[in-house]
């Protein structure tokens, strides 16, 4: 049994103001909360109802009246753990491919764009101080586990992109007015700019980028969805 | 100014029952309003608040407080249209390429793929009976305007295939087990299936299938969400 104050407690973790104060955030449903499980991360607690309670012995049993409170999910998941927001180790453009995702506001991107990279051996995302928080429930959502296994760190993308200038290190941005994605040759190790759909990557990164990416189409449509573009982008990188 | 019995029929035109019965839907948000204006959609009303009026001239002007009744967005659009179902075209497989979706439920991962369709350049669409109702207004929203350019037909998948079998016409499908993508060679025609991340396209549709695609990854997620995964395979098709 929860006190009201604990569960208050829980439910503020859905605010990103309290999940910076207390440095947690919350993982929710069976198949999340075994993937958290599984992985490296740190959690403090988990919850679960009566119902599934066999499918994670060393859980605290909650009522199905608990649960929904706590959970902003219209079906509430059953099961939800309290996980430490982790210190990831500094970042090394020097290996492999970095994502950079500049002013992505929808949670659902947010976490598709975790799900394609790390299912493209991409391990190591920079979002911009603007993107929602990767620890937003509906961003956990939708990497379905990507989260635990892509290292997210929150950088001013034109300090990074200053750094990368200095040290040589490739820098690719998907806009609508670059090289055709099959003319582009890509190197084994660099950064891939995703900007916001409306707004595009801005001119002050845009001075900082060594080629600009256009996927061909028959332009019926604006643009494309920035998951979708980031996939097809990804598509085309060497997996190493 | 709107009656009571007015707005709950604009209302019900949010559930899918109510757009069959009436054979229309509703178009929500200056943009998609806009693309609806410039396309070959028959629509019998425009409804908008008075600040943006100036914008439709043809609307007939209602208050906020009826635009919040009738929209179910968490910010009111401003403006909405009532629209005619259309009829489309009987399909012809033999003219580029038809995106064929099966067991789509999310509104949102429908939307983008009418979306990435229309990028590419593929008019038609066949979707299985138990997708997601394509004029549903998160469908609607989500296509950002690509509804109005690509014809949605709700078929039997497995009835099409069996045809497209009987007339030589290639059928591609997405799955896990699959040719890798960059062997692949791609004909100027055919159908390319897309099924649902958690059930596949299942074993009967599989049978009809000329060949399996997969996209290389590191293998670390499960899988890539349906849009993105549609949106690599749709990006090495022939553009015609």
């Amino acid at each position: 049994m929860l006190t009201k104050n604990q569960i208050k407690e829980l439910r503020q973790l859905h605010q990103k103001k309290f999940r910076v104060l207390q440095q947690q955030f919350l993982v929710e449903g069976v198949k999340m909360v075994k993937e958290l499980i599984g992985s490296n991360y740190k959690f403090r607690a988990v919850y679960c109802v009566k119902t599934i309670s066999a499918e994670f012995p060393s859980a605290f049993v909650i009522s199905n009246e608990q649960m929904s409170q706590i959970s902003t999910l219209t079906t509430p998941p059953g099961v939800l753990a309290v996980v430490d927001i982790p210190q990831f180790e500094p970042q090394d453009f020097t290996k492999g491919w970095t994502l950079v995702l500049n002013d992505i506001s929808d949670p659902g991107n947010m976490g598709t764009l975790l799900r394609t990279a790390d299912w493209f051996g991409i391990q190591q995302v920079i979002s911009s101080e603007n993107c929602v928080d990767v620890f937003n429930s509906k961003v956990v959502q939708a990497s379905m586990g990507a989260i635990f296994r892509v290292s997210v760190h929150y950088a001013d993308v034109l300090k990074v992109l200053e750094d990368c200038r200095r040290e040589d290190i490739p820098v690719f941005a998907a806009d609508m007015h670059g090289k055709a994605l099959n003319e582009v040759v890509f190197p084994k190790n660099g950064l891939l700019i995703m900007g916001s759909e409306s707004h595009g990557i801005g001119q002050d990164i845009q001075s900082l980028v060594s080629e600009s990416i256009t996927i061909p189409g028959k332009g019926n449509s604006e643009s494309l969805n920035v998951s979708v573009a980031a996939g097809i982008i990804c598509s085309r990188l060497p997996i190493i």
